[in-house]
Order: structure tokens, then sequence, then C-alpha cells
């Protein structure tokens, strides 16, 4: 249902997300849409009466609404939960970015590299030697997959990333374009005279279904692994140091950085431009405000805001306060005057 | 009249800026420079007496002046605005990168592509179907121009630039080298045990006359378009999420980040390392300060400093006050040792 | 000594570091490991006594410890610095990513460049006219070394770096995958309708034996030069603006920016996520913690932190203070109330 794609009938959406229908089975429908910005043709989800307003007053053609909720303007589905169908629409929407199957035959593929016969390797990609690349994987054009680096199943890497050295990709994964996996950690000695390079001879490890956002960076280890755990989720433009350790199911928005040897539990959540200082421990289900700094462990599970982070509640009031800090000076002024009296 | 090209005589520049010379004619110049920098042979600008005894005093060889200024030490031409005149020898010294006429047999093109036979395609560019190239474009080496992707007239795109799917540029922009525009959104719904990953269906729509800088990224919408309005500029490595929209004539800079739905007006300035919230509004006609945080909606024109963003004069002033918080405290403690006597 | 390498004998080892030897000489070791993550085979190092309990404890196979220091539970060798020594090790141990000698068939290469014969070039790079590259320098694919680079000896460049034009490195450089250096910088003059572009005809130059992170970005100047010092080092997705001037063997963190026409000492540490302000001067031996903001010229040597920076001890007082607001606006609450009666 994507652009330039064919329309489904209604009667095949209602099928598809096992919703009631009430409307014309052959209406053709274009693809999912959101409220404020549909177009002819599309279909919108509303989940309350004041969304429903909205969606009936846009360009949509249909309705996803939820049981005990109908509208007398426009063909509607009821279904148990209209986020869930919507996404399920999108699902069926989404297009692959075109890759041929099987290797392109300008992919420079090194003899000593395995690659499953169902995986696709696109134009100008290079796979160096001792790589293993599992079936179902798509390696989009220019994707560079270093040294016996290894992807699992069904990965998709996209244009332009790099896997240098020693990168393992559980089942799943999917690398955005221009992401950087296993550069060298940054690590130097001052001699006196200069700062000298401590060789990095570590690895990556990303467990299966994560996503590495677009130009994002995972180091490798100068010895050991840089850990990425089971369903961690990246934005793009996440920098990750050398040896740190990110727990499972985790989501680290755009510009975080995550320093050096961290270690960071499950679940935890860290937001956009957001910081982890080297050799922190942040416990289990732990958010992170946007733009906080890490710079203390944090062992209680809970939200933090701000610089030093500490707990959201009085975080945020210190935060408010700190607008007031002018009206704080001149009323401390006048006190001090009245009692200097 | 860039390094290693012929020189050209004062006379020549005095016509190319419209000015009035005071010096020899065939005086040969071998560049623009600034008056720390410059090396003998290049000509400077100064825009008052302060600036010209500096000018003077450098190697240059030719000052362009204001009229009503002059040298005693230097050849000078005079003219309206000199900082103009001194950017139409810019214009006049800048060499585009090296690009071949044509197609370089080493692109990639589907033949379902169009591309205007007057457009440019360096090599190893690869250009899927569906995709549309206007006259006039650049496209340089490893680029990757995705299905469906619309580019105007006159565009550049610099090597490593990749447009995944559905993204369309306007007339004149210009794309640096790492830019990944139309990668995924950021958007996962957590099913009780892991983060489900919301497709992503939508298109980047980018006005004309705009520019992303290098390593910067523009996220696909969900539904709908992440747009940017025309004339808007973006320095390196920032970050535009989902579905935002960015009016015209923007500027923003180096490592700012736009959450997703962020919704900003003409005319903004946004200055490095700032950042603006999730569905988050600015309206026309705001500066936000390098490193501020709009977390809340901003609805009047004017300057913003801080985090969270708060109007420039008293947010500067708590700013300096927060210098002062260890006296703050230690007042404090006089005073309520006094009161408490 | 790496992954999947030949085993070395301790004997051997102790020959490297000049240490002396207590265990069996012919002792397999798989190569260098940390304490808390060593496995089996491998040797790690321990500097004092609760350490070498640590060491103890582990998988690893042996230790380097100082002289002085022994175990009876593993075998050891004393070196005078078990952290040199085991630097050396990592040295051994460390692989550079495959590449073959002279260069790649693949490789587009401007009849007008001059590459040394003992230089090696990879699949698919591009080295354009006027482009030199010396001798010893590595080129990885997709590499982009446009027209008049010039690459000093045993310079490395990894996959998809792009020199755009006019970028000189200094021997011994080491540039990262996805990095960007001499795109343009962002210059814009506002003409009452628009942001005109000023052109930017400037070169970037790099010193010997710096390192440039994966993905960071350093500008082109306006006219002259963005200049790098010898011995500097960049972490990841660091933003280097045009006109910049940074000295010689800094160390600058991921994420940090430099804005434009900043000029910045020798020996400065500029923590992750810090800023320097358009047209700032920080002298020597300043070291910047993370996420400072330097928005004021610092002429003293020293620590700073803190938004806008200020000396890291009185900076570090106000930010825990920052931390006590609401008990400060409690406290001045309560004096007001009672000085009130």
């Amino acid at each position: 249902m994507a652009a330039g794609a064919q329309a489904v009938t209604l009667a095949e959406i209602a099928k598809l997300v096992d919703g009631e229908l009430h409307g014309p089975e052959s209406l053709g429908i274009t693809g999912p849409s959101a409220i404020e910005t549909a177009s002819a043709g599309t279909i919108v989800f509303a989940t309350s009466q004041e969304y429903l307003v909205q969606a009936e007053q846009s360009a949509a053609a249909a309705l996803l609404l939820p049981r005990g909720l109908s509208s007398s303007a426009k063909p509607f589905i009821n279904v148990d939960q209209p986020k869930i169908a919507f996404m399920r629409l999108l699902q069926d929407a989404v297009r692959p970015l075109p890759l041929a199957p099987g290797r392109h035959p300008t992919a420079v593929i090194d003899p000593a590299a395995t690659i499953s016969s169902h995986a696709q390797v696109g134009a100008y990609a290079v796979v160096e030697r001792g790589a293993r690349i599992g079936a179902g994987c798509r390696i989009y054009p220019f994707a560079y997959i270093g040294e016996d680096c290894e992807l699992g199943d069904n990965c998709v890497v996209y244009p332009h990333a790099v896997l240098y050295q020693s990168v393992r990709l559980g089942d799943g994964c999917i690398v955005h374009a221009g992401a950087v996996l296993g550069a060298d950690g940054f690590g130097f000695v001052w001699d006196g005279k200069q700062q000298v390079k401590v060789p990095q001879i570590g690895a990556v490890s990303i467990g299966e279904n994560c996503e590495i956002g677009a130009l994002s960076a995972v180091d490798r280890a100068m010895v050991g692994e840089t850990k990425i755990g089971a369903g961690t989720k990246l934005d793009n433009m996440v920098q990750v140091g050398h040896n740190a350790q990110i727990g499972e199911h985790g989501v680290i928005a755009a510009q975080a950085g995550i320093s050096g040897s961290a270690t960071i539990g499950d679940r935890v959540m860290i937001a956009g431009q957001a910081g982890v200082g080297d050799h922190i421990s942040i416990t289990s289900d732990v958010a992170l405000a946007a733009r906080t700094a890490a710079i203390q462990n944090i062992n209680q599970p809970g939200e933090y805001i701000g610089i030093p982070a500490q707990p959201a509640a009085s975080g945020k009031r210190a935060m408010l306060l700190f607008a007031k800090l002018p009206e704080l000076f001149a009323r401390l002024r006048k006190l001090e005057r009245r009692v200097g009296d």
C-alpha cells in the first residue's frame, strides 16, 4: 500500500486487521496515513472521540476505530486495538529498498568469506576474508563487512555501513547507513612528549534484533568486547565507546554518548543528547531524560535528569528554579539589607 | 583564482567587483585571502581604519576598501561593500570537485531511473529504480540515490551521501558527504517483552536551495513526510527526527538535534549542540543559543537560551548567577546564623 | 596473538617485554586480555596486590607483574612497568584490516594523481587528480581522496573516509571510517530574503601522527586553512568548524564540537560532548570536562567545567549546589518569613 502501490479494498484491510467492517467492501484504500497529513484515499486511526472528530474532518477515506466507537461520516473498521491494527497496515505497506537476489557481480567477496546462498549482497559491497553472513541477510551497496565479522540470519546492512573486524551481529539486526562498528577505541597514553596509541584488539558483539541508527558508532574493545544486548535499539549518531557493556531491550536516542567501559543494565532508556561517563554503571530499568549527564553510578531504577543526573522529581524542580536565580539573588539582597539594618 | 590557478590582474578584479582601481592595472593577484593569514600576491578586504592598518601590515598585495577609505601603502580598489565584493571573488575562486561529464562507466544505474542528459554521475554511484535526477545535477562517487528519489535541477550530492527511498530534493540543493536522508524514523512500541519496530513508510521532502551538512541525518516519516523548507541550511552532524517540519530559510548549526514531530517556523536559527524536543513547536523568527534545549513550545519570536530554553536576557543572567551559587549559599548561611541569633 | 593466531610461549613473551620469567617457558599464551573478561590461555597484567588477587582468580593463564610482586597461584613475568609491557603485547597482537599490496584493479585513480609504489590502494577507492599519496599509506575500500590532497608517508585511511580537496595529512595520520575532511565551512550571509552561501575555498591541514575518529568532520577554511597540530587525536563524531586552529598533542573526545575560527593551544584535552564557541581562544594545557561549553576565552591553563566554562574547583561546587536549589529556595522563604515577622 505504499505510494505507487496498488490500492487494496477496505474488505481486505478489515480481514488483515481482524476487524469488523462498516462500509463498502470494495472501497480502494491507497495506504495508512496520519490524521494531520492524511491525503485522499488513505485510512487513519482514532483512539477516542476527540481524535474521531479530527479524523472525520480529514481527507482520509476510512477510519480504524476501537470497538464501541463509530462514525456516521466515513466508512470505518472496528478493531480491538487501533494502534496495533495501524502498525499491521504499516508492516504491510513498507517496501524494503531494492536488492537483487544473490550476489551482485560488482561485489568484491574474498574467497575465504562464507556467505549463505540465501543472502543478498548488493553492488559494490566488500566482504573480507573470514566473514560469515547468514541466510536472509541483505547487504546493501557500499557496505564493508570486514575480516572475521559474523552476521546471523536475516540481518540488514544499509549502504555505507562499515564493520571493521571481528564484529558479531545476532539474528535480525539492522545496521543503518553510515554506521561504523568496530573502529578503534579511543585510548592513548601520554609518554611525556606525545600521546601514544593503545592498540585496540578487541571485538564488538551485538545481540539479536538490535537496530543501529544511521551514522552511529560502536568502537571495538581494547581487549575483550564492546557489547550491546539483544533487542537494544540505537538511534542516529549514537556513540558507544570501547568496552562499554549495554544490556538488553534498551532504547538510546539520537546523539547520546556512552563512554568507554560504561556498564548499562537492561531496559534502560537514554534520551537524546544524553551522556554516560566512562566506567559509570547504570542499573536496569533506568530512564535518563534528554541531555542528562550520568557521571556517577545509578543504582536505583527510575527516571533521572540533569547535569549531573539526579532523580527526576527533584531534578525537574531544580531545573525550574534555575530560571529563578535572578529573583533569588534579588530576594537575598533585600533580606541582607533588612537584617543588616 | 584558486591555488594553482592563473593569477588575474588587479584591473580584471576591479571590473569584476565594479570598483574603482587605485594601483597598477597589470598587477597579478593569486586569489582572495584573510588578513590574518594573507600570503603574498593575494587580495584582502578591510571595512574600517582599524582593519586597514592590519591589512597594510599583512603580506597581501592589494586591498578592497569601502569608498572613502584609501591606502598609501598598497594598491587598492574602492567598492560600495567590501564584504560583498570579497564574496564575489570567492565565488570566482571556488572550484567544484572534479567530475566528468555524463555517466561514469562504473555507475550502476537502474534502467527504470530517469537521469537528465545534462546531469553528471560519478564513479561507483548507484541510482535505483524510479529515481529522477534533474538537469545540471552533480552526483559524486559512492552516492546512493535510492528508489523513487527525486532530485530537482542543479543539485549536488557529495561522495557517500545516502538517499534511502522517496527522498525529494528541490532545485539547487547541496547534500554533503556522508549525509543520510530517509533512514527509518526511530519508533518502537514496548509489547511487554521487547521493543517492536514501528515500520516507517513515509518520505523526506527538502525544499529548493537547501544545504545538508556532512554526516547529517534526516529520517523518513512514519507516514507522511519529514519536511525541510526552502533555503534552510543544516551544518554537519545535525539530526532531524521523523515527521519533523522545519520552515524556510532557517540555519541549524553543527550537532544540533531536532526530535521527531517537532514543528519549526521560518527563519529560525539554531546554534550548535542545541536540541528541540519531540512534538515541540517553535514559531518563526526564533534564535536558540548554543546548547539550548527547547522542551516547551516557543510562541514568541526572539532569542532563547538555556536548559530549558528561556528568553535570552533572563536566561543569560541566570547562567551567570549559576557560577555564584557557592557565594549564594554562603551568604544565606550567614544570614541564617544572624537571624537565628 | 590475535583471535585465531598461533599461541606464543611464555618465554617468548618474557623476551618481548624484557621481563623475568617465573613459570614454564613453553606455556602457550593465546593473547593479552583484561582481568574482568580474561579467557583461558590469556595473559593479564596487575599493578598492585589488590589487582593481583583478582588476576589470580581470573581464567588467565599467566600474569604480568611489577618487580617485587609475585604469585604462587599462576606463572608470572616481572617487568618494570606492567602497563607498558601490556601495551607491547597489544601492539604485537593487533592485526591491520586486510589490504592487498599495490592498487586494487577496481580503484579509480586519476592519471594526474601521484601514488607511491609503496602505497596500497583498496577496492573501489577513488583518487582524484593532483592527489599525492606517500609511501606506506594504506587506503581502504571506498575512500575518496580528492583533488590536490596530499598524504604523507604511512597514513591509514579507513573505508568510506572522504577527503574533499586540498586536504593535507602529515606522516603517520589515521583517518577512521566515515570521517569527512574538507567539506564546506558553514558560512552564509542573509541578504534580506535568503541565506546566501559564502564560498569556501580554503584548505585543511592536519599535522603528523594525528588520528581522526570515525564520523568526525573537519571543514575546509573559507580562505586559508583549518589546522590541526601534530599528534592531536580526535575521537568519533567530533566537529571542527572552518578556520579553527587546534594545537599539537591535544585529545578531543567523542561528540565534542569546535566552532569556526576557534583557536586552541597545545596539549588541550576536551572531553565528550563539550563545545568551544566560534572565535573563542583557549590557551595551552587546558582541560575541559565533559559537556563543558567554552563561550569565553580561556587564558589560564587548568581544568574547566560547566556552562559556561569556569575553573573546575568552583564549577564543581556550583554544579553540586544546583541540585540543592529547592532546599535553597525553601530556606530563603523561611528566613523571609522570620525576618518579615
